[in-house]
């Protein structure tokens, strides 16, 4: 298994949520090893979650293992970047500069200034910069971006996305919710930045449309919490589409309900991220069906993507690890000197780009009592 | 069955979807017999019409039925008015003055001005005015009116309702799509008047929270459409909640989804049209559970409008069938000079006086660019 | 509408749950006008429930009532038998010797000599015998046999049928449990009567197979239940198709969760009852899709039974009618002199007799350790 | 990463679906590294296997691996056997004769015979057995163990166990269709024994029940095939309870839907497999709810074998993994001198006795007309 790409992992450590999450999605599908780590910001619980892992190599921070793995000839290949928001930049810029591709968690950054500087770092990488906005990675996902890119639903009318939760509905205190409703790490946007530019990234990667401008109402429901919590947008894309984006972490009685429903000029689509291996596809004037993953009627973008059979229910992390995988080729294919093949497809620092500037609009947008605020082309 | 209330039909000829439901909700109870009816502006047709029915009484028009049927000491009680919107008030009217009660289809009617004067009469008669906003009349939606009244889910947070349909996806020619997108007929309104006061009347009946303001963004995606076919609306209510309305005629895969949730402080609910025996609750912490219509924790309020077992689907047809019977219970109450018990409940002027105050907030703010507009409270 | 057709009642009393039903049934097309009635076995409680109901007749037995209207010039034409089934027969005799028309709850009799009693009366009689296996009458149940008939799913090879409830958990003593579980007055059968009939019946309606052979294993799981509530039966079809069938009073979270699936060799169907809109159709290699009441795709044996669009959902009650309503048209072909239209469809004494045998077939077979019983031809 | 235990394979070259799976499963949790394999009966198929996943150690055959391996010090410490059924038992004798622990894949073997002489095999070996009965790796279906272990829907009378597919429906000569449907290498039992024996094993893993005899009604629909595609079995459990089995490859529109729904005289649970992260649960006389893995009201159990937050759906893999990671705990605990800890449950023997058994007894009660066939204790 040598082939495996040599994977590093900043951020990651033993009570975060995401880090095991992608160190899953890393090893699905036996593209890479995880070899090196900086897992923690406090040097203590960094030695001691690499030790746990088991980690050929472990160190105290980012930078020193940047500069180190780079001296290497065994070195990382790419890095993992989990931290908190604030800290994807500094983390990402060390290994970009040393041409070791990054595979960074979203939103992007946690200020548009950090995003801009991040740009311009990725621009004079020759590495790659993965984003894992991971719910493009779903199979029956693929496959409706397919549908729509191949005009099945005619010209897109009305875009209706959410993403709805209930973990914050009251006030917490445990580490994943303490960073993310924290502005200085998380950023300006709460419930807009951590989930609803997933809302964004999934309405735009599926109907391959892009937001000309939006007005935007947020609120902080529980007291004293300095982010939004829930927000109200409505959209307006270029070409003349409208749609409504709603995300909320109060709402009891959703988990993870990310939804897409997109209607076009002859006919529907529908999906829910909760019910990820189907797609309701009604043509109109006829029934409503039902695609599911690698059954009858699911093409190739989704079989590519999937590893069991229709009713052999494949999930999160399985679309997770489509990103890792997708990025994996894309890795391979530059080891080789090749570009990757046409189909191959994962998220990247103009996806992240845009999920700031969203981000942005709706802070500014329902600063100014939801005005229409406009998003760069 | 000498107490059956005598009723009198406007519209409602031979082509009408309404005017045939309207009828088999007031059968449905058994308390009211049909004996009378202008069923269509055409007098031909009008008298065809009430031979079909086997009506005793077929009228040329309206104001000639409320003459007469005013003299008779068998005449009339109450009217059903289930014209095209722009004919509501000069119907109407007509049967008012004379103390005639008037079950009237919604919306009231087919302008502001119109609107008014039809308040103006309402308040000179003696007679009861009954809208007919039929899904208030699901007994799910009572509990859940209940509930939330009684506090289960807490103060409210987070209302989204929508109502998306997709029979206007194409442009249509036949009698029911032609008047509903003609703003003569059917007001300045197309889907915001014909779906979207539904919903707008759902969240307020259900949540008991007036909308203070709203920014709209409406559509007529079909060329040539006179009138919105789709709207996106963001809600301000008094005390603070915002929500979400979506109305559409041209999303295909949506028969008649009128949908709502609404999210507290302490629990969420979620009710569709499409599947109206369950009430699903979730309160915070705990399992999400599904309420059935005389099932297990659904209370009075439910029961009351239930004339089966759970398992045994009520629809549509039962649901506008309650309206009509609490119309009954008022009607016989005022009969016998009683006011009419304390759990009887019907869409009144009011709520079609709001009604039009959403649709002329919507169509209004959307002319400014989603502006906000202030609801008159 | 004085076409309606005179109907009468025997049974039916205040508390009765489908005596209420019946009524509703009628009156919901408004084919019928409910004149005599002899409510109950208890005179006090005929005449106090006939005063509630408004009748112009009440009796103090069916006999009674039978001979008076049959000499009444506007005497009824037809009634309706909702007693317990122990009194069907003695009850459906006295009217079908006058030519008046029965329309009788199911199942036919408490006993095979009552049926076969009850078969010789119909035969010599010029009325019509309407049974109501109401669940027959969905407009997605005969669309299902329309398909079927079509040879949409190819040969049947497997039918799974259903029916579950859950209100005789536990020991029940008001009166719908007390008749159900009394041998006496519901026959030998429990569940298996009650609701074993209507899944065997559903089960034939919509493959057009009849049942050869069965193996049914019965238990009455409450102690000292003199009937069995649940029961479990393998079927084999005249050619060659096989099924299963089980029927459940005691299975917590279910409320009346008639089912059936259909599996032939292109294609499957699956229908539940209590989201009776939706007909779910896999051209096998194909998606699934769900085909709606009056939607698109749903055929004319559906819209004939309709009455509202899609999306607005028709129920137990519809369903009901529907099974009235071809009655109607099948006694006023009568009238007339004529043959009903051919595609009115009811459940007629065949369907009786069927039924009858089915539970003593499942009886026989559960005493002989649910060996193989043959069902006649 | 040196913990990992050191994994081979039996069988599972390129083109087969479950060696894949294997792998997969005993990768997602880090707790396997595969080292060796003999991936297919024939040897140039096996080195190209071996090649592509690029595995250190490729042999001809599964003796001469078991052979190699054991006198290595750095030696497979076990071994996923992933043949057809008909090898299963030559090739786990090798590695257990050499106390190499086996992970089988099911059914047990393909006669009787045979699984009496494994069964002699494990008892005489000091290494671990475990049966890949995969779906009691879910993490819901864990929590339905639990809860009726604990009496949470009191003593069970009655089990519905049913696994419906498509996949056979027409005569298929690929490679999964054709082995799985030739008696000598799959075994007496067609449906039954490749797909019967999970719904089998998961009615007594959930319930805790043993079945003591059954009534079997199998058919070979597809003309030609020599065993059976569908199976109807009536079921009677020790202690009182009953139940229903049904397995069909032939029923279109059912992809892999296993599902089990058990009522007890307190309560009802019903868990899908295609929906596997919702478990539904109805005290009864209480609204029927929903606990979702690693949601409000899910235990201990289902926690253990969780990977990431409620709403985030895990599937197939994950449920399979927990499989190979419950072994994974047993295999280091063993390692270490030490019995695994109380809660690591894994199918075992006996589990596969049980089902052959299952097998062995829908095949002779079939034959026997569906006659009562006695099951060992």
């Amino acid at each position: 298994m040598t082939n495996r790409i040599r994977l590093g992992m900043v951020g990651g450590g033993n009570d975060a949520f995401i880090g095991a999450v992608h160190r899953i999605a890393a090893r699905l599908d036996d593209r890479y090893e995880l070899v090196a780590g900086a897992l923690s910001s406090t040097p203590e619980k960094a030695r001691a979650s690499g030790a746990a892992l088991g980690l050929p190599r472990v160190y105290d921070d980012f930078k020193q293992m940047a500069i180190r793995e780079a001296r290497r000839k065994d070195g990382i290949e790419a890095v993992a970047i989990v931290t908190p928001n604030h800290m994807h930049f500094a983390a990402a810029r060390e290994f970009l500069k040393r041409d070791i591709h990054v595979i960074c968690d979203k939103p992007l950054t946690s200020t548009m200034a950090d995003a801009r500087k991040l740009a311009t770092a990725v621009e004079a990488s020759n590495a790659l910069f993965v984003l894992t906005h991971n719910y493009t990675g779903y199979p029956m996902v693929r496959h409706a971006r397919e549908m729509i890119a191949a005009g099945d639903i005619g010209k897109i009318r009305v875009v209706q996305v959410e993403y709805p939760q209930d973990w914050l509905t009251t006030a917490q205190d445990f580490k994943q919710a303490e960073w993310r409703t924290d502005p200085a790490r998380s950023g300006a946007g709460g419930s807009t930045g951590d989930i609803g530019t997933h809302a964004h990234n999934l309405a735009r990667f599926v109907t391959g449309l892009e937001v000309a401008s939006l007005a935007a109402d947020l609120d902080a429901f529980v007291p004293g919490r300095p982010v939004d919590d829930n927000g109200h947008v409505m959209l307006r894309f270029h070409g003349g589409a409208k749609g409504m984006l709603w995300c909320s972490q109060v709402a009891p009685g959703n988990e993870n309900a990310l939804r897409i429903r997109v209607y076009g000029e002859t006919g529907g689509l529908e999906w829910a991220q909760e019910d990820p291996n189907a797609l309701w596809h009604t043509p109109f004037g006829e029934p409503k069906r039902v695609i599911t993953r690698n059954g009858a009627g699911a093409g190739d973008a989704a079989a590519r993507l999937s590893r069991v059979p229709p009713g052999h229910p494949e999930g999160y992390l399985e679309g997770f690890a489509n990103i890792y995988s997708e990025a994996a080729d894309a890795i391979v294919a530059q080891r080789d000197g090749q570009p990757p093949a046409s189909d191959v497809t994962y998220p990247t620092l103009d996806d992240g780009l845009r999920g700031m500037h969203f981000i942005d609009a709706c802070v500014r947008s329902s600063a100014r009592n939801a005005a229409w605020v406009t998003l760069p082309d």
